[in-house]
């Protein structure tokens, strides 16, 4: 099989270094035959890592740069001066078509900011969004939730677009044929929540009605209702959507410290944990945010997989089978069409 | 000892019915010796329920009356049309001094908006606030998280005052004489987030650098860092905080489900769960939210704590608890004279 689809990566960002990113890279690539990659970074520091790997030889391509944008780097700054870097360098070879997909897991700011610069929105996008897949009780083992901080702000016609978008990910990324979308609120009766809420509510009624759409409108949705069954796509502000991740990353963190802590408690306890060590683990997989690494910048010219800037190797290969996957189905190309669709008047006969 | 401490409590609202109630009522009782209780509802339905109780032999007086507002009313409405209702008794009987408290499992709009129509603001108080507390690593145990849900909007003043008023609850409700106070944000940086928030961070710098105050302000906090002990009290607007709240119940009831699934998979696991029985069982008490249930909205000239609608007697007595350390306090004065004195320019010699 033709190793035919080509991967742009940032190997410079992240906590965890350079190592990690290959070693994601080595364990896709073993997994996975059509995957290529342009790796962007210090060549002197990257070659002796790659070339250890015999899984990488003659599937990665070294583009040198002399820069890193940090983690801490504001995201102006990052737009004026970041020419140099690894992520510029990974966005431009994106935009120049060399490769359909790029994975970062630098700075989210400065990787949304330089996306929007390099790959520019796509027709008809006012504000883009981060998405993530949340892990669910639903049908598809996952909800998508977006936006979750590319921007903090979202006027009703935002959510209705974040709407489209999330739900064509939920088709190509879930397999959903006919995805559910609820719009993020603090109760679903009809009189709750915000202005933009009612607005973007109605529009979306009277979008999803069009059968050509392809989308389920289950109105407003709770907190609650994140990783149940009742929904598939969240669909809330940057600002909101930010602080629900977070605050749900930490909430698996605190309780899988306060299991370990029980079951380290007693020597009865410990023995049981000894039995139940399969188990454990099977939960720990289920659970863990590093397998479903991998937030997905929608609403540009081209695909972004941004992956968590704590993430292994584990996290990396997560962020790049997703990134794999986008870029077989024409992801981007398609996320823009729906938009662009939406925007016509005949896509709404009512 | 003295029965001296009574609380007004709503039987009538909650998912669980007038039987939770007076099971909680009776749990507390046992417990501790200086509650009295005066409750409220269909006097016909509570009276065999309570009569069956020895526990709670002449320390309870009923009021009846004959409405009840359900959980999907609209706060208008129960504030034009709720005043034969149980709730309306419950926040009477602490506005006439009957009662230093009240407590009721119903729908938190209408017990909000009939609370700020019985009860009103405090002096200075725009928006009163509903704060929970919320399982943490720090030294108390809990962190507490406002507002989660009174008020959807919150400018950079009301922000200010939720830290006040926290700030208080923390010092009475977790015992801690200097709390850490943090603003919720997508980012530590200076940079990030709205414009009320910045506003809000100056304005509690200068606030805090008052050692007088007895505040101490760490600045922007994320979602990641509720639960942990990086903070003891995390200020936030009520969407916000709703949303947030809401995901970390659903979080932790999914990880759950997840577990509990875990450990029935094989039976090598049930053997460990068999062995692991006490130790889970502490884990459990340890996520359980009937054991921390109760909101208390801040900034009323009152006491109020909202049970959650399904609380059981567990939680209906946690409530209680909760209610009867507020008014052993005198909490609701002391919030209303910090937000008094914050108000006054000699509050700030800087």
């Amino acid at each position: 099989m033709a190793r035919n689809i080509v991967i742009s990566i940032d190997a410079m960002g992240g906590d965890a270094g350079p190592a990690a990113v290959i070693g994601g890279m080595v364990k896709s690539a073993n997994k996975n035959e059509e995957i290529r990659y342009i790796v962007h970074g210090n060549e002197a520091e990257l070659r002796p890592l790659i070339e250890k790997q015999r899984t990488l030889d003659g599937i990665v391509e070294i583009r040198h740069c002399d820069d890193v944008i940090s983690m801490t780097e504001k995201p102006s700054r990052a737009m004026r001066s970041g020419k140099g870097s690894s992520m510029w360098g990974t966005l431009q070879t994106v935009e120049n078509g060399d490769a359909t997909v790029a994975v970062s897991c630098g700075n989210t700011g400065a990787l949304m900011a330089i996306s929007m610069l390099r790959l520019r929105r796509a027709p008809g996008v006012d504000r883009p969004a981060i998405a993530v897949l949340w892990p669910s009780r639903g049908p598809a083992g996952h909800n998508i939730v977006l936006d979750v901080g590319a921007d903090i702000r979202a006027e009703a016609r935002d959510l209705v677009q974040y709407a489209i978008m999330g739900t064509e990910y939920a088709r190509l990324g879930l397999d959903l044929a006919l995805p559910r979308v609820g719009l993020l609120n603090v109760g679903t009766e009809e009189h709750k929540g915000r202005a933009a809420l009612h607005e973007a509510a109605e529009l979306l009624e009277s979008h999803a009605a069009n059968p050509d759409v392809g989308m389920e409108f289950v109105g407003f949705v709770e907190g609650s209702d994140i990783g149940t069954g009742n929904v598939d796509v969240v669909v809330t502000d940057g600002f909101t959507g930010n602080v629900a991740l977070k605050t749900a990353e930490a909430t698996a963190t605190l309780i899988r410290g306060f299991l370990r802590e029980a079951m380290e408690h007693t020597i009865f306890s410990r023995i049981g944990a000894l039995f139940a060590l399969t188990s454990l683990r099977r939960l720990q997989k289920r659970v863990d945010p590093r397998r479903i690494n991998g937030g997905v910048f929608l609403g540009l010219n081209g695909a972004v997989v941004k992956s968590h800037g704590s993430a292994d190797a584990t996290g990396v290969s997560a962020a790049i089978k997703l990134a794999f996957r986008l870029a077989q189905n024409g992801f981007s190309q398609k996320v823009a069409d729906r938009v662009a669709n939406a925007a016509k008047p005949e896509a709404h006969p009512k």
